[in-house]
C-alpha cells in the first residue's frame, strides 16, 4: 500500500513542505479539530505526514498549528516517530497560517530553526490523508517549469451563483470548471513574494494559494489531475470514509513465512496459490536467525498481515524474532499489524497435543505484543 | 432515526417526485451503477425510494432506469415492499431520463400509468439517501411561491476555470458561489415547459434542471440552504461513508419491552435509566396479547433495537408476539432487527437452570428468525 519512495526529487531541485493544520472543523460537529480526529486510533494529521515523510526527496516538513495545538502536535511527532517535521504557530487564517510556515525557510538567519530554503515548496493540507508520491511528483515538476502548480478534480455538483434576493442568478457550466484541490507546489521565490505584497484583504479571507500566485507574481498554476483519494476530510461522513479506506488497504497484502524446511516451504506456496487471487501475496522460506533481507524488504513496503507456518509448538522463539523486526521498523507504531501462528501438528497421536502450557504460553506472548500494537493469534492444524 | 410524515403537503398542494437512477457509475470505479451497488445489503436506490415513499404527501414516486436494468428495479420494489412507485426507461442523459419521467404525467390520457399530473414535481437523485421530510417540504414551499427551488451547500473546495493550455485562468471568490444540490422542486408546468423547448445541445450535456427553468421559463429558482447529508454519492469513499452513517443511525435507540408485572417493569425502568445517557431509549411494559398500540407506535417510529426483559424460562411466547408484530410492519425487510431477550432468573435454585432442550428452543427461534431479518440473542442474567 506504501510503495518506497524512488529517492530522487523530480528535475534535482530541492523540495520541502507546509501543511497547515490550524483549522477549526467547524464543519465536522465535533469538538475536536479534524485534523486531531482519530483514525483508526491515530490523528488524522499524522497521516498526512506520514505521506510526506515517506517521500525521500521532500527534506523539511514544516507543520503549522493553532498555538494551543503545539504541545499537542509535538506529542503526535514524538508518539508516531515521524522525521524531518518543524512545528510552526500558526496565525488566525488558513493564509497567515502558511505565510508564518514559508517565514521559517526565509528567515532562516533570524530563525531557530534549521531548515534550509527550498527551490520548490509544495503547500498540502493537513487533512488530506491519502497523498501519493506520484501526484506529488507531477505537482513539483510542474511547479519547477511554471512557477506554480495544483491538483485539480472534476467537480461533482454543479457551482451556482445567487443572487442578493437568495434565488439563483447563473449555473456554471461544468465542463468549464474545476475543483481546486491539494498538493499544490511553487518555486519558493514566487509564493514567499506574493505572500509579502498581499493585502490583509486576502489574507483574511482568501482561500486559495494559486490565486495569489496569480494576482501578486503574474504566475499562472499549471493544473495537473489528481486522484480521487486527494478529496479533503471535511464532514464526519469522510472520516469514515477515511476510517474504511485504511482498514482495506490494510488488509490488501499478506506474507506467508515459513523456515527453510522442505515440507513447510511447500505449504507456504500452496497456501500463496489459493490466497493469490483475492489479496496480494507473498511467501517467503527464511532462517529467521540469518535476519533474512527479503523479509526486511518486505515489512520496509509496509506490510501489515503476516502468517508464520511452522511444525513446533508455536515456535514462540522464531516468531518473538519477527515481533523484534516488526518492532524494530516502527511499522507497528502507525497501524496495527496483524500476526497469524500456524502449528501443523503432524504428530500420529489424534489426540489434541497441546497442554494447556502451550496456551498459556501462547496467550501471554499475545498479551505482550498487543501493548506494542501487534496483534497475534495462534491457529492448530491436525493432520496424518 | 426515520419520524413519520406529518402527513399535510406544504401548502396543500399536490406533489410527486421523479428520481433519476439511469447513471453508469464510472467514477465510483466498480461494475455495478452505483444505485445499485448494495448497502448494508439493500440497493442504494432502495434508501432514497424510501425517504420519498416515507413522506405520506408525496403521491407518486417515478423512478428512470435505463432499459437494462428495468426488470432489476422491478424486482428492487417488490423485495423491499415499496409503494406508490413507478418504473420508467429512461433516456441516454441524465435530462432525457428526467424528461421521459415527466412525459408520465403530462401524456396520461396516453399513458399506461395510472398517476395524476401533480401541481409541484420534485425531482430527486437515487444516490442521495439521506434526504429528510424537512428539506424536502422547505423546496417544495419554495417551489409553490417561485416555480422552482433547489437545495444548495457551501463549496468544499475552491473553484477554479481553467485555461486552454491547462493553467489556471481564474479562481472564483468562494462566498459569491454555492453547490447546487438536489432535492429541486419545481412548478410542473414550469419545467415541463422547459424540457419540451430544450434544444438537443442541453437535453444531452446540460446538467441542472434550475438551469433550464431559468434559460427557458425565465424562472430564477429559490435557493434553500440544505443539511450535509444530502450530498451525492459518487466514489468508492461515499459507500463506504454511506454504510457507517447506517449503521450509526440504526444504533440510536432501543426500547425495553416488559410485561406489566411490576417486578420486571422495574427493571425495565431501571435500564433506560442507565443507558438513557448513551442513547434514545423506551421503556414500556405491556400485556402483549392485547396488541398493545404503544409498542405499535415504536416499531413504526423506526425502531431496530429490542430488549425484551421476562422471568419465564426464556419467554419464547410472548418474543413470538413481538416478531409476528415486526414482521407485519415490514420494517425487518428495511434493515436488520435486533433482539434481545434478558432471562432473569431468581430461583433459590443456583445451579444452571437453562437445560439442553431449552437452549436448543431457543436456537431453533432464532435460526427462524434470522431469515426473516430479526437477529435474536439470548442473554440469562442469575440473581438472588
Amino acid at each position: 500500500m506504501e510503495p518506497s519512495s524512488s529517492g530522487a526529487a523530480p528535475g534535482g531541485v530541492s523540495v520541502s513542505a507546509v501543511l497547515p493544520a490550524g483549522g477549526s472543523g467547524e464543519r465536522l460537529g465535533c469538538p475536536t479539530p479534524k485534523q486531531f480526529c482519530a483514525v483508526q486510533g491515530r490523528p488524522l494529521v499524522s497521516y498526512a505526514v506520514r505521506a510526506m515523510e515517506r517521500i525521500s526527496w521532500i527534506s523539511d516538513i514544516i507543520v503549522v498549528v493553532s498555538p494551543e495545538n503545539i504541545e499537542t502536535m509535538k506529542t503526535i511527532i514524538e508518539k508516531y516517530g515521524h522525521k524531518r517535521v518543524t512545528v510552526v504557530e500558526g496565525g488566525i487564517t488558513r493564509h497567515r497560517s502558511i505565510f508564518n510556515g514559508l517565514k521559517v525557510f526565509a528567515d532562516n538567519e533570524f530563525s531557530s530553526h534549521l531548515v534550509q530554503k527550498p527551490e520548490v515548496v509544495i503547500i498540502h493540507d493537513a487533512v488530506r490523508p491519502f497523498v501519493e508520491e506520484d501526484i506529488v511528483s507531477k505537482v513539483v515538476m510542474a511547479a519547477k517549469e511554471h512557477g506554480a502548480a495544483g491538483a485539480i478534480r472534476p467537480l461533482v455538483s454543479t457551482v451556482i451563483a445567487s443572487a442578493a434576493d437568495g434565488c439563483l442568478d447563473h449555473s456554471l457550466e461544468r465542463a468549464r470548471y474545476r475543483a481546486s484541490e491539494m498538493p499544490q507546489a511553487f518555486l519558493f521565490d514566487i509564493i514567499y513574494e506574493a505572500y509579502l505584497q498581499c493585502t490583509d484583504y486576502d489574507l483574511d479571507y482568501g482561500t486559495e494559494c494559486l490565486h495569489l500566485a496569480l494576482k501578486y507574481c503574474k504566475t499562472n498554476a499549471k493544473l495537473v489531475e489528481g486522484t480521487a483519494d486527494l478529496w479533503k476530510v471535511t464532514y464526519k461522513r469522510d472520516l469514515y470514509a477515511a476510517e474504511s479506506i485504511i482498514k482495506d488497504n490494510l488488509s490488501q497484502q499478506v506474507c506467508v513465512i515459513t523456515n527453510v524446511k522442505e515440507s513447510l516451504a511447500q505449504v507456504g506456496f500452496l497456501l500463496r496459490e489459493s490466497l493469490k487471487s483475492q489479496i496480494k501475496v507473498e511467501a517467503i522460506s527464511i532462517s529467521l536467525s540469518k535476519n533474512d533481507s527479503s523479509l526486511q524488504n518486505i515489512i520496509s513496503g509496509q506490510c501489515y498481515n503476516f502468517v508464520c507456518v511452522n511444525d513446533k509448538m508455536w515456535a514462540i522463539q522464531e516468531t518473538q524474532e519477527v515481533v523484534d523486526m516488526l518492532e524494530k521498523s516502527k511499522i507497528p507504531v502507525l497501524y496495527p499489524v496483524v500476526l497469524i501462528l500456524v502449528h501443523l501438528d503432524i504428530s500420529e497421536d489424534n489426540s489434541f497435543s497441546v497442554g494447556m502450557e502451550d496456551l498459556t504460553t501462547i496467550k501471554k506472548f499475545a498479551r505482550e505484543t498487543k501493548k506494542k500494537n501487534i496483534l497475534v493469534y495462534g491457529l492448530l492444524i491436525q493432520y496424518k
